[in-house]
């Protein structure tokens, strides 16, 4: 096993070697109940996505990875037939659960290109080479992501208190998180830090994951609702925002969790920073901002909390997945490569030239 | 009974003359149930203002001088010595209910003059006397809701989409509303134009309440929650913002549900209109936004969702209920007297100079 200059308390996506599946805390679950699912279907693994039991950027990039790899694996097992078109079909499938995250994209090409490049294999040697190479996706996410706590947590001032939006924590990625690390790693620097974490509405990844994670260190935190943070911030009871992507356009427009926009908006108009901690996997050089879909999901869980109806039922409602801050609104963006300044457009093209 | 220039589809607050009581309907139960609850003893009245069954800045100021008269009334019926001094303790008692809301000191202070002018009277004339000035109060308040309709619907174009916070309509008013007085009357004129409503987190007026007052009205109506109003404003899905207020101070500044702030920074972004809809009674030209208490509620209508656990329990959470929208990122103030536009300082004493 792979070890790490921090501890890691909280996994949520892992290979599980002896059943060659992928295990994954059912996040829908927290923080009342720690549900543990393993899987070699990939329809069942993309149900999981689409359906939010694991979410987070770099985590559905990680899982999907685990996927072909666990489903490569199976076939050997079962000496399929056409195995390369089987794993193909999966990957189409995995492609499709969600549209604006760009890890999912970005981790399925990597397991694309190695297919290819092992034409000569047989089927269980293909097996090995996939979770091989799955793995390293996997380290090479926890591996970033305790970067970018390191980087983003000198940037933290002894005793600040910081306001994080949605889970970009240990439970977007595989471990550790992207905003999160940078909460942890000024912890264990000993920089008595205190966090503000959103609810998130409509899932509650904030009240219900963050909040769990954080707890679970004993880092303090206090909940808000999700419109509370403006006030919160106005009122100067928070010095740094820090949030985790979906995607980085190459403009850096930074795509994250509904609500993240409008918190951007009170940061810029109240002069405290606005960090966005995100691995390099999450950025697109290739992609404009005109290429991003914005997922429009289920209006029920606006209508709902936790299966709940909280209004009218045949109302109509609206349910953007994820919103679009602007480049001037973002201080700087913290990578497992360092960290990127304004203009954004030249200095991430120059992070990837390094 | 009065009558009226538009329909009056829902009373919040209304005197019940053959009880000599006052009802209103709890909001807490709505959309789900419409209970009825009528009472002369100001403990009880009290209790329903700090609950949040009635809430809304000139609701609250309505029900508070309604509570002063049915207390009276009672009291005349019981032959009750010291009617005064138990007046002014029931006075004193709903006084301190809810610190930000303006409109309910207001409508004390009334009720007190008329108590200290009213000296010669019996206890029946006394009542007569107070039941007199309450209904005035109310009356006023729907007079001056319809004004503000009347007012506010020239600045809204044929098709226009109203983005609207909270509910600042008939539940938040004796009737009629103030931000959906605007709605209204924009709509009984055949503009067509459509409604998009945050749910307002914690207590969810905007889910529960505003969303059962248009759909009554037939006005058509999308939920969003609270993190989307930057993203759906940013999207170009909204023409223009008209909110409710709970204090305006002399030099402009806004103070209402928590959230109508981030919303306020959204529109000056984006370059829509932020209008304010309130009545003058909200206006104290004597208070400056230094003199304003907003109020923490209760942390576990955070941590709560219509009374189900949505967090750990034993997280800290906070629970502002209002905010502070700065008066440069306000549009215009619509009242009962004309539209106000800035410099507001200057524009607010002329309008009550007038």
């Amino acid at each position: 096993m792979h070890s790490y200059s921090y501890p890691i308390t909280v996994k949520a996506v892992w290979w599980d070697d002896s059943s060659r599946r992928v295990c994954w805390i059912n996040t829908l679950k927290l923080p009342f109940e720690e549900e543990v699912v393993c899987s070699n279907d990939p329809v069942r693994i993309a149900k999981a996505i689409i359906e939010m039991e694991v979410r987070g950027a770099p985590a559905i990039g990680v899982i999907a990875a685990l996927a072909v790899a666990a489903y490569a694996s199976k076939l050997a097992g079962e000496n399929a037939a056409n195995i390369q078109e089987k794993l193909h079909e999966a990957i189409d499938l995995l492609w499709r659960t969600r549209p604006t995250a760009y890890n999912l994209f970005w981790a399925l090409e990597r397991m694309r290109r190695k297919i290819a490049s092992a034409s000569g294999l047989n089927p269980r040697e293909l097996a090995d080479a996939l979770v091989e190479e799955a793995l390293r996706i996997l380290n090479e996410d926890i591996e970033a992501n305790i970067k970018i706590g390191e980087y983003g947590a000198e940037l933290v001032r002894e005793g600040a208190t910081i306001l994080t939006h949605c889970n970009a924590g240990a439970l977007a990625t595989s471990a550790f998180g992207t905003a999160e690390a940078v909460i942890r790693v000024a912890w264990y620097k000993g920089k008595k830090i205190k966090v503000i974490a959103t609810e998130t509405r409509p899932l509650l990844q904030g009240a219900r994951l963050t909040v769990w994670e954080l707890m679970k260190e004993g880092i303090p935190v206090t909940l808000i609702t999700d419109n509370m943070a403006g006030y919160v911030i106005r009122r100067g009871l928070v010095d740094l925002v820090v949030v985790g992507a979906d995607r980085i356009t190459r403009e850096g427009f930074v795509v994250n969790k509904i609500g993240t926009y409008m918190i951007a908006l009170a940061a810029k108009r109240n002069n405290i920073p606005f960090y966005v901690a995100a691995p390099t996997s999450t950025i697109d050089l290739n992609s404009s901002i005109r290429d991003v879909i914005i997922e429009e999901r289920n209006p029920m869980e606006v209508k709902t909390v936790m299966g709940r109806l909280i209004t009218l039922e045949n109302v109509n409602a609206l349910n953007y997945a994820f919103d679009i801050t602007d480049p001037d609104l973002v201080t700087a963006i913290i990578t497992e490569k360092g960290v990127v300044y304004p203009p954004f457009e030249e200095n991430l093209k120059k992070l990837f030239e390094r």
